[in-house]
């Protein structure tokens, strides 16, 4: 078996939606996977390339864990950042499960993601592409997608800190008041219209009460630059799943526009990083077949 | 001036979407108003008749705000039962103000049900039809529509009792665990996506952890209802608004066979009620000049 598939890095929570809302963006994670006579190869390139190459790579335990046994070369290509909340792992696992095979296709890729990297909706938005909703069903991952615009783009601030998912969550409260609560709610509806159709997205419809004002405390600069972002064009803007990726969603045209001032505000809150121009990937993973 | 305007029922809430989710159904409320020498009249028929007939009446209160006199007499006709979670007060609102000639049409009819009913949600669907998504940003009413799946129809248990708003809230926590909050944000991306394409319809998206399960104190049969309305073949079930009415979201093709089983259920249960079929609205407020 010798198989490439490829899956997109995703931007989950999207505001309102946490752990429920993620879109598949253009920039992706390449798995090369070639069964061989004996012993497991990892050879990773690109972003993610410092990471332990054993048993213990993520694309060598999903492989691993389909194909049964450990006799295979795996070539792992990556344009996604690691712990930036680009949903890597998720990627990762996703195009680790469609190389190796695993049946159902893209529903059966974002089982094995979800199960293996626990994000359900950066699983589903990997398999899928697009704009999706996912979540647990008495402990069973579901997804649905969800309608977005064409006319839309994205420009993702891209921290050169890393920020672990892990110490993202252990800011997070375990009761929060009824009414922010529910102000999530009313977002996430606004958030959801306004993705399908650009013309009707709405500033707020980006806003949240649930993760990312906790979260924040990890990343001072993050209101400054959701604000920013949004005074220099962006239709909303949001933390991308646990940041410290930012993301601005904005039209495709005023992409570039939005971009440069991105990259100016990082300029003049010190904040060391890229910004990307990216485009939604409505595709999902994709495998091809080379012997 | 001499207008009718009829708006639409809705059913609010819809499991995990509280205050932001609303459907309008075919059930009506019309408002004849006519301009006259002096002296304002009130004369109400059908459902909420023996409501005071006064310039309290919320007919007249509409109107005459809106006209800015009250030398007006006002036919209210009403298919809505009252303090039963159909949105009857917005749907009066917004029949009231188109009658009375709202400027902006039903975007003008939307924002005075809402200021006057005080639920954007029921209001957006009586002014809009449809599925709608409502919330207040920065203290203004706003709403967007929703794709709905025509396939859909719905099966209303109306019971007998009325439970009035305000004492719906009143049982209502001022916290509630993260888990709880974050579990209805899932269910919601489920349902909006479920509600665009019954076949994609779980059962598991009409859940809710925010009201239902506080509210099932003033009601207790409610929980059986629900699940029994499903077990009957709904696709999904939640409350109404604030109740005490339950929706069944079903196909049209088995809202005879869901309200038959609604009907033995409520008998079974001792619940006095009614179990109505219905379509969904899909035109919102509509208008006639008389003269």
């Amino acid at each position: 078996m010798h198989r490439i598939a490829r899956a997109p890095a995703s931007s989950a929570n999207l505001g309102p939606g946490f752990d429920t809302l993620a879109v598949a963006l253009g920039l992706y994670v390449e798995v090369e996977l070639e069964e061989r006579a004996q012993g497991l190869l990892v050879e990773p390139e690109g972003e993610g390339a410092e990471l332990p190459t054993g048993a213990s790579h993520l694309a060598a335990q999903v492989a691993c864990k389909i194909l049964g046994h450990d006799r295979v070369a795996l070539r792992v290509r990556s344009e996604i950042p690691v712990a930036r909340g680009l949903g890597s792992s998720a990627a990762l696992a996703v195009a680790a499960a469609a190389a190796a095979g695993v049946e159902l296709g893209s529903e059966g890729a974002f089982r094995c993601g979800a199960a293996f990297d626990g994000h359900a909706e950066n699983a589903a938005a990997a398999a899928f592409g697009g704009l999706v909703t996912a979540t647990l069903v008495e402990d069973r991952p579901v997804a649905l997608p969800l309608p977005l615009d064409p006319a839309l783009g994205f420009v993702l601030v891209v921290p050169d800190n890393r920020l672990f998912t892990a110490a993202a969550r252990d800011v997070l409260p375990e009761a929060v008041r009824y009414e922010d609560a529910v102000f999530n709610l009313g977002r996430l509806g606004l958030l959801v219209a306004g993705l399908a159709d650009h013309t009707k997205l709405l500033a707020g419809a980006g806003d949240d009460r649930l993760h990312q004002p906790a979260r924040s405390a990890l990343f001072p600069q993050a209101p400054a630059l959701l604000e920013g972002l949004r005074e220099a064009g962006a239709l909303t803007s949001c933390w991308s799943g646990a940041g410290p990726s930012l993301l601005a969603i904005t039209t495709r045209a005023s992409c570039p526009d939005v971009a440069e001032a991105a990259r100016q505000l990082m300029g003049r809150l010190r904040l060391a990083g890229r910004a990307l121009e990216l485009k939604a990937d409505l595709e999902g993973v994709q495998v091809k077949q080379l012997a």
